[in-house]
């Protein structure tokens, strides 16, 4: 079997399991003597948000079980894997469209954001909790006596605030309707893409992984604040490639336009930029950047390759690299568990590293 | 002391509660390095939206600690027990401030609706969503060596759930824009008001605190339910209490001018109007009801006189008020508790009755 035709079958087997979890999640309205009406609408929320997107947050976690146990899982591992993967998007949907409403979006994954379906417009708040909601009832159906209940259900709250402190701090820094300059620098870029961005992507799936797996943690030994030291900057750097290919992509590539420095985006290349600009190339951002303007947008382009930044991308992405790999070489590459216990791979991070290293989508 | 200084006094006492939370919850922004601006925006959402309501909720779950325990509380039990309370109110504030904008509501709680705020608009929604996770931080700081942890996070998270789930029925059953007078019944009534309002007013403040005071449960033996098949009719009479002011109180009575009738509210009223109604009745309604028109509100609340909705009321009130009574019992007046085990006692809810039966505000 070629890697792509297995990596299609490792998806579809993924996807099979959604129906299951809607079901049961509709079921449970129904138990309750919900209407007609309720259940169709919660149905729809949950089509229309939930799958339908790359799925790698969800997949993750189910590699990273596989990876962990270091054999294939039984029919019941894998369900578990994969409803902890599908709860990770079910918080990515209570993300997305309540983002998409916040940032007034027009389309998301091709088609008009959900907000904006007719009859549904702001329901989607209500809706976007109930996708939120979701996880914990799906949690606690299927992992009530497991040891590990307690810390994913801590581990799903403490992502989900980190992940609103993100959005807060991108909210407040780069209002789409309000450009100041000022407030961006790369350290402000680095806490919102972490907050925002890498604890729910990066870390959420592999520690659910871990917890499910039952790999113990102690004060003096933590292999979660282990995975969280690599993932979190192997997160970052993901988000910068975001960034950049967001500039220098072509559509081709990343399926869509890039439309961050219409937006106002606090994203890695504009404080690249700000960090590296004389006077007169600030006094240009400043007129420029953030405006609803193809003129105004293409001399910020310019900008970018009169300062060379796609040359300052490619020091990053090396510098990153080599110090996440770094990172990952100091995890014993064939560790030694105690019998009948799993303990933390170096496998897990170099899949990860290796399928974002150099992507141009 | 009079009784009214001393329900003033334990305001007061609970109120002074808040702060402390307050600033544990930006001092974790402040923990992670978050910038000035975050913290005061966190600060700003927390004090507009969290207090200066009339707090029974809240009160509540200090008043049925004392009860339970039949005692008054060392400070740290104090403490405890008012942390869960402001953890109802967290919780009616991320419904509220999200509330007021799917309804596009204009003022609350006498001052402009959070989100009609100059700078806050729609990040009013992430804003909830951080008031919802303060919840679960703050139980996590202060319960999460305690037994009753584990139920305290299942009661939040479900209760929520229940609330979203009547949220949604009411939405999709009474949009302000659209009238269908066939969607309602005095069925879809009880079940909106149960979901959307009882469970979180009612349920949720005692069933916390008997959580608090580690009441047993068991398959035999449950006294969360028994407090729940109490509980969830108290919320729904409370609820009718609620409709029926909004159409007979007046402004003086209940401190703002009602306009369920205007709104297409699926309120006890109306549909008790609709389950009298003639068929030439029901045509007036449904040419009036729900229209943004004064003369139409006026023949809604013409033929609801005419049908004598307040008779109505009045004898829906007494039947509430046995059956409740009735209900309540069934408790033991004087229950024998084990040794160093707190028991469910009748004055938590006769207290509750009480404070409702026959109120006009
Ligand atoms: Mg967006
Ligand atoms: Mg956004
Ligand atoms: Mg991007
Ligand atoms: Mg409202
Ligand atoms: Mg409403
Ligand atoms: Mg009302």
């Amino acid at each position: 079997m070629s890697s792509s035709s297995s990596k299609v079958q490792k998806r579809q087997k993924f996807e099979a399991v959604f129906p299951v979890l809607r079901d049961e999640l509709v079921a449970h309205l129904a138990a309750q003597g919900m209407p007609e009406d309720a259940k169709e609408w919660y149905t729809k929320n949950l089509d229309y948000n939930v799958p339908g997107g790359k799925l790698n947050r969800g997949l993750a976690v189910v590699d990273t079980v596989e990876i962990l146990k270091g054999r294939s899982l039984t029919d019941e591992e894998y369900f578990k894997a994969a409803l902890l993967g599908w709860c990770v998007e079910f918080l990515q949907a209570f993300f997305l469209v309540s983002d998409d409403m916040m940032d007034q979006s027009v389309t998301r994954r091709g088609q008009p954001c959900y907000y904006r379906l007719e009859r549904v417009n702001l329901i989607a708040v209500n809706d976007s909790f109930m996708l939120e909601m979701a996880i914990y009832y799906l949690i606690k159906s299927h992992f009530r006596s497991d040891p590990c209940y307690g810390y994913l259900i801590e581990l799903f709250h403490e992502t989900t605030y980190q992940t609103e402190i993100g959005q807060l701090i991108d909210l407040i820094t780069a209002p789409e309707d309000h450009v100041d300059l000022s407030k961006f620098s790369l350290e402000k870029h680095k806490l919102i893409v972490i907050y925002k961005t890498a604890y729910y992507s990066f870390y959420l799936p592999v520690a659910a992984a871990m917890y499910m797996c039952g790999i113990p943690h102690s004060a003096s030994n933590d292999p979660y604040e282990l995975a969280r030291s690599i993932l979190i900057p192997l997160g970052e750097y993901f988000q910068v490639q975001d960034d950049f290919l967001d500039f220098a992509g072509t559509p081709e590539q990343i399926g869509k336009i890039g439309t961050d420095i219409i937006d106002n985006k606090c994203s890695w290349c504009i404080n690249t930029a700000l960090a590296h600009a004389t006077p007169e190339q600030r006094t240009v951002l400043d007129a420029n950047y953030g405006r609803k303007d193809a003129a105004a947008e293409a001399r910020v382009k310019a900008l970018y390759h009169e300062m060379d930044i796609p040359k300052l991308y490619e020091q990053y992405e090396e510098a990153a690299y080599k110090r996440i790999m770094g990172l990952i070489e100091t995890i014993p590459a064939e560790p030694v568990a105690p019998q009948g216990q799993v303990v933390l791979k170096r496998e897990v991070f170099v899949s990860f590293l290796q399928k974002i290293y150099k992507r141009t989508k």
